[in-house]
C-alpha cells in the first residue's frame, strides 16, 4: 500500500490545538465500493460518491436528498443525484480560513418548506489575527445563497475549532462555540466561547433561556464549560448531546441541560499534553455521557432512525476525526445506548479505511453518508450490502 | 479471510466477568512473518513461533533464552531454540480450570542463578464450586518441575480472573488477585482477593508491610481496591505498576503505592454493564495512571529497556485481550510516558493481526515476544525489520 507522510504544516492544517502528534504513514482511500462485516447482523457496502471536497466539515440534505457540503475554506457545495457539482455554491460570506477557520455547519429551518431558510455558522475576520463565531441564514437559489443575514456573532476571540448547528424541538437553533485554544473562556460567562448558545430563529435571545437576568452572563448562554465540540444532534425525545474534544484523553459525548457547566478546562477524564492530570469530577459540573480515553477526536454525531438497518435503531453513531496521538486513524463509532441514554456497548465502523471522520448523517433514504478528511475529502455512502 | 464465529461456550472461556458481549467475526492468525510500519522509525518484524498453544498466560525467560509458557488449562511448556516441545513440562500442581481459571504467571528469583527457584501463581481446587489463589516455588530439572513448595494461599472463593507475579526491587514478591467477580471482597480488608499481596520469597509476611498490625487488615496486602488485574511490572526504579481490567470502560494502568486504595468497585472510569454511571474519583482513592475507555482488556506489562527498538526505550507496552464490546481486536499499545510516569501519547501495535494480546515480555536478545490467546494460542517475537 502506497503511503505518504503528513508534513508540519499539514499537521497545522488538521489539528486542534497543541496535540501531540507523531509521523505516521497515512493510508489514501481507495475507490470502493468497500464491504464489511459488522457486529450486529448488517454486512455494509460502502460507496464512495466523490473524494474531489477539500477539508469537508459539514453535510445538509436539502429536500428531495440533494446534498450541501461545507468546505472549511470557505466553499459550499452541492451534490444533485449523487454527483458532485463542479461549480461552488455562489454567495457565501467570506471566511476566516486560517488553521481551523472556515465555513462550518449548515441546518435547514424545521419549517423549511415553509420559508426555505438555510441556517449557517461561520469563522468571520475581525481585527488583526481574531476572528468571531457567526451564526447566519440564507435562501438557496439555483446555484447561489441570496438574502444572506447575519443573524448572530460572537465577540472577537482566536477560538477557531469549528460550530455545529442543531434545532431544538422547541423551534430555538443551538449553536456550539469553540474554546481549545483561549480555555479560559469556557468558564468565563461573559465571554460566548466554549459554551452551547441558544437562539430564537431570528437571532435574538430566548427569554427562557438559563442565564437571562443573571448578572455577569451572556443571555445567550445555554451551557457552558466546553472545549473544541464538532458534534450536536437532537435526540427525538428532545434531548440533546454534543460531541467534544478532550485534551489529551477524556473526548466526551454529553447531555446538555439548560443552564449546566460540563467542566472544560476545570475537570476532564483526559490529562494535560505534558502528561499531568486533571480531576475527573468535581461536584456542581457534569460528567460526561459517553468517554473516549485516549481520543478519538469526535466530529459529527446522529441517531439512526431509519429502517434500512434495523439492529442500528437509536444507536448514537461518532465520527472519529483522530489522527496521531494513537496510530489506528479515525474511524466511524457506533455507540448502542440504553434507555437513559447511558453506554451499553460500542462497535468500530470503516475503520480497515484509515480515514478521519468528520460528520455523519442520515440522509433521506435510510442511508448513512459520512464524510472524511484526510488527504482528499470524501463524501461516502453507506448502506447495507446484498 | 475465513471468519469462525464465537459459540456462546466459547464466550464463557474467553471472557472475564459478565462484559456485554456480540458475535463478531474472528479471523484466524496467517502464517507471516508480517511486516508493519511503526509511527517512530522503527519498522518491525514479526514471526510466529508457534501457534500450538492452548490459551497461553504468562512468558518466562530462562538464562540461555529459553522460554516457560504457561496455559490456563494447567499446562507449563517450553519452547527451546525457538522451538516449542510438544511435551508439557511434568510436576506442575493439578490446577482448577475452570472459566477463567487455572495456571497463571511464572518468575524466576532474582537470585535464580543461584537457588533455581522458579515461582508460580495457580487457582488451587477447593470446596465445591471453590478454589483458592496459591502462590508456589519449584525448580526446573530436565522436562519436570521438581521440589514444589506451596508459599501462600488466599482464602476459597469464587474470584478466578488470574494472577501475576512480580519480584519488586527489594526482593519480596508481589501478587496480583483477582476481583471482577465477587467484588465487595476488593474493598475487605479481610480478604486476599481485589488486592496487590506483598510476601517474602518464603512465602512468610514482611513486617514492613503497610497493614501489619492494622486490626481487621490481612497484613499480606499491600495495596487495595483492584479488580481483575493481568499485569504486574516493576521499573528499573523499583516502581510498581499494574493493570486492570475496568467493568464496561475505565481499564487502568496504576502506579502502585504501599498501603493504598485503587477504588474498585467504588470508583472506576468506567459504567456498570447495564450503562449506570460510577463515579470517577473518591477523596482517599487513587486515580489510575493510565486509562482507557472504552475497555481494551488489559493483560501483560513491560518496560522496554533493550537496545533493539532505541526510539522505544522506557516506552510501557500493555497487551490488549479486547474483545467483543468494540470491533477491532486487541493489539499491543505502547505508551510514552514522562519522567513522572504520565501518559504523553500511544500508540497501537499489531492491530492489523485482529488478535487478543495476552502477554508482552522483553527477551534477553532485546527482542519483544508476545502472546496470543485467540482461536489459536500463539507466541509472536517482534524485531525490528531489516
Amino acid at each position: 500500500m502506497k503511503h505518504a507522510l503528513l508534513t508540519a504544516a499539514m499537521f497545522a492544517a488538521v489539528l486542534h490545538g497543541q496535540a501531540n502528534v507523531i509521523d505516521l504513514p497515512r493510508a489514501p482511500l481507495g475507490d470502493g465500493p468497500f464491504i464489511f462485516d459488522t457486529a450486529e447482523q448488517h454486512k455494509i457496502k460502502v460507496t464512495v460518491i466523490t473524494k474531489a471536497l477539500d477539508r469537508p466539515f459539514g453535510i445538509a440534505f436539502l429536500p428531495g436528498g440533494n446534498m450541501l457540503v461545507s468546505e472549511r475554506g470557505g466553499k459550499l457545495r452541492i451534490v444533485r443525484d449523487g454527483v458532485l457539482d463542479p461549480q461552488p455554491i455562489g454567495g457565501v460570506p467570506k471566511v476566516n480560513a486560517r488553521a481551523n477557520a472556515g465555513l462550518y455547519d449548515f441546518v435547514l429551518h424545521p419549517n423549511y418548506a415553509q420559508n426555505q431558510w438555510i441556517y449557517f455558522a461561520f469563522s468571520k475576520p475581525g481585527e488583526g489575527n481574531l476572528s468571531a463565531t457567526v451564526l447566519a441564514r440564507a435562501k438557496l437559489q439555483g446555484n447561489s445563497l441570496t438574502q444572506v443575514q447575519e443573524l448572530y456573532s460572537t465577540e472577537q476571540g482566536t477560538n477557531v475549532g469549528g460550530s455545529r448547528l442543531a434545532f431544538a424541538l422547541d423551534g430555538k437553533i443551538l449553536m456550539t462555540t469553540p474554546a481549545a485554544g483561549e480555555v479560559e473562556k469556557a468558564q468565563d460567562p461573559a465571554s460566548a466561547y466554549g459554551k452551547i448558545l441558544r437562539l430564537n430563529d431570528d437571532g435574538s435571545i430566548p427569554r427562557d433561556n438559563p442565564f437571562v437576568g443573571k448578572r455577569g452572563y451572556r443571555p445567550e448562554i445555554y451551557t457552558l464549560g466546553h472545549r473544541d465540540h464538532l458534534g450536536l444532534v437532537v435526540h427525538s425525545s428532545g434531548t440533546i448531546f454534543n460531541a467534544e474534544h478532550g485534551p489529551n484523553g477524556g473526548d466526551e459525548v454529553n447531555l446538555i441541560k439548560p443552564g449546566a457547566n460540563y467542566g472544560w478546562p476545570v475537570i476532564s477524564f483526559g490529562r494535560q499534553y505534558d502528561g499531568s492530570r486533571i480531576l475527573p469530577y468535581k461536584e456542581g459540573m457534569e460528567i460526561p455521557q459517553i468517554v473516549w480515553v485516549p481520543s478519538i477526536g469526535p466530529s459529527g454525531i446522529m441517531f439512526y432512525t431509519g429502517d434500512k438497518f434495523p439492529a442500528w435503531k437509536n444507536n448514537l453513531f461518532v465520527g472519529s476525526a483522530r489522527y496521531g496521538e494513537i496510530r489506528g486513524f479515525g474511524h466511524l463509532e457506533r455507540v448502542v445506548l440504553n434507555d437513559k441514554f447511558e453506554d451499553i456497548r460500542r462497535e468500530r465502523l470503516l475503520d480497515d479505511l484509515h480515514q478521519r471522520f468528520r460528520d455523519v448523517r442520515q440522509g433521506p433514504d435510510g442511508n448513512i453518508y459520512a464524510l472524511t478528511d484526510q488527504e482528499v475529502g470524501a463524501l461516502l455512502k453507506i448502506e447495507p450490502a446484498p
